[in-house]
């Protein structure tokens, strides 16, 4: 993996991630498939919205429909058809997420099988074995994603555990693929220093900051970003895990995030909700019962090219897959339309114009700390 | 509308029907778009798959979103984003689905509508009324749907009941798409005959055959078709409609069938039952949870290209919308390949060996009736 920037405004960076299965435009979106699908859509519709690279779940695949099958199949990318990059969680957001029935200890986290029952250990020599039979090009270290919220000593417990897991991920990491580092620290700024500083001594191929979208406030998200952006390493692409609305988006690139990941295009347009250039929509109201119009009129996608509001409330009432196709396929062409017109405010040095013209279509004020 | 037959092999008939919108190369299937899209399957995948005519359903649709709402919209092919024909049925079908529920009187069906509970009225004239609304290309009369069983009395009565809604039917349809009889007359030939001789005096478009698959026996059905082959007019269309499984489509050919709509390929998909040349197969089966073969080595579809059993069994298993998607896209073109190799074999006057080499693939005995 190479990182290339070539333009910055500001923390913002414009940038090329490259691999042997291709390049990610920076800053980047990677939509998220979970079970080995981002849902509802194929292949050949992800490559259609511009998205580069995909997201694995370490998680859920070791369970269904298991890593070494997935292996015996020739790896993630074939088992899927997706020959861009992917990048794999490590799993251990995850297993926090199973909260009190996942028991946490020095050597890792056992938890059972939500499918069958069977007992199951993920540690980090676990993770990175996993991944690596995934095939993945992005591969993360195991971390233990610190509660929220937490008090000063339990978080900074946490962290060193997720440090001395790091040191182990490492370790085991004998693969060609990149692996990033991941900071953890809580909503601490001096666990947040500590946790980047000791990650930088491991030398990782990339650097991404967790343990956010966890609850906090928005307040403290933007605390922790600006207390990390100047800290980041400059040469490695940061990412920002699970992470989010299109404004926290824009934020997070202002503070110097190259790359993103979250469920919400996708899950929201299951639940018919679209997200435009003019903000959400819900296509369940009755408002768009017999609209005429598109989600978007500012968007080129197939969905707003050919279909209108009325077809796609009826979709959503009449409860039908296409319904979900549709929706999807927009959420994420919206996304990866805002990633690059965000890559061409960077690369024209006028990103405040952007962000300016971003809240002003949503009819909302700028926010003061991006101004 | 017209229909033009360019070989014939014993009744088998290879033809082509033109519309404004397009030709229908036939023998024909019609992937069914209940309500306004055929399940799971965009626009650009029915073209994929070659289907070049899709049903839509004039009770669904009249009750959700509403015929004049689609009408406002430009009409079924624009609401939906479908160029090619479209051929909507006339109700007939489901209201006696409804059952006990559904009120038969001469002048129609009145029923209440199961979303909202208000009342409704399906007439000969509604039905039409609502099928131009839609924008039909193929208006289908309205028709009284004989029971199964019934005795001699009571499907004579239904069936005069069904030519005279025919009368009024045709009397409703204004418009410049193409009208088509339905040869009623549940399981008694003598029925079926006067039928067919009374619709044949209104001087229809296209001429299908209703009331099977209503429950009768395999051996009932085939002594209508076998009775109605020599008598159906030779140049229109006929249309047996909600039929059926392949081995059913290939037999309806040989007894002189044009087209044909059935929701097997796609509702089959969705249960996880894959329909392959050499017969079905439940992706659901443990057997195929590490099976790197496509559903069919025989089939050059996208999903056979690129896909695994496996795969589309993991997708099975977690319920993923990408295996509705992809299993109802094979499903659709299996059936469009049957038709294509099913016109190649009349084309050559090879129907007979086709059915020979058919049932041979499938490991069954090729039907006495058949030989």
């Amino acid at each position: 993996m190479k990182f290339n920037i070539s333009k910055t405004d500001g923390f913002a960076r414009r940038g090329v991630v490259s691999f042997d299965r291709g390049e990610i435009q920076t800053p980047a979106f990677m939509p998220v498939g979970t079970n080995g699908t981002v849902k509802a859509l194929e292949a050949d519709n992800l490559l259609e919205t511009g998205s580069e690279i995909i997201l694995g779940n370490t998680f859920h695949l070791m369970l269904r429909p298991g890593d070494e099958l997935i292996k015996d199949a020739g790896g993630l990318h074939t088992f899927i058809n997706w020959s861009k990059p992917i990048l794999t969680d490590s799993g251990g957001f995850q297993v926090w997420s199973l909260g009190e029935i996942a028991k946490i200890s020095e050597e890792g986290v056992r938890f059972q099988s939500p499918y069958d029952g069977r007992n199951i250990e993920l540690t980090p020599e676990r993770s990175i074995e996993i991944q690596n039979n995934l095939g993945s090009d992005i591969v993360m270290i195991f971390d233990d994603c610190t509660s929220y919220p937490s008090s000063h000593e339990d978080a900074k417990k946490s962290m060193e555990l997720s440090l001395r897991w790091a040191k182990r991920s490492k370790n085991a990491h004998q693969s060609k693929s990149a692996l990033f580092g991941i900071v953890q620290g809580g909503m601490y700024t001096d666990l947040r220093t500590q946790s980047l500083e000791s990650l930088m001594d491991l030398d990782f191929d990339g650097m991404a900051v967790g343990g956010l979208s966890v609850g906090e406030t928005h307040q403290e998200r933007v605390k922790i970003l600006d207390h990390l952006a100047p800290q980041l390493p400059k040469a490695l692409p940061h990412y920002l895990m699970g992470v989010g609305k299109p404004e926290d988006i824009v934020e997070a690139v202002y503070y110097g995030i190259d790359m993103f990941d979250c469920v919400l295009p996708t899950r929201n347009a299951r639940n018919g909700q679209l997200i435009s250039s003019f903000g959400e929509l819900n296509i369940r109201n009755a408002e768009h019962k017999n609209s005429s119009e598109p989600i978007d009129p500012d968007c080129i996608c197939k969905v707003c090219k050919n279909y209108s509001r009325a077809y796609l409330h009826h979709l959503d009432k009449t409860k039908e897959i296409l319904g979900s196709i549709l929706s999807s396929y927009h959420n994420i062409f919206y996304y990866q339309t805002l990633m690059s017109q965000i890559r061409e405010a960077i690369e024209a040095e006028s990103f405040a114009k952007f962000i300016k013209d971003f809240y002003n279509k949503r009819q909302k004020l700028v926010p003061e700390h991006l101004q």
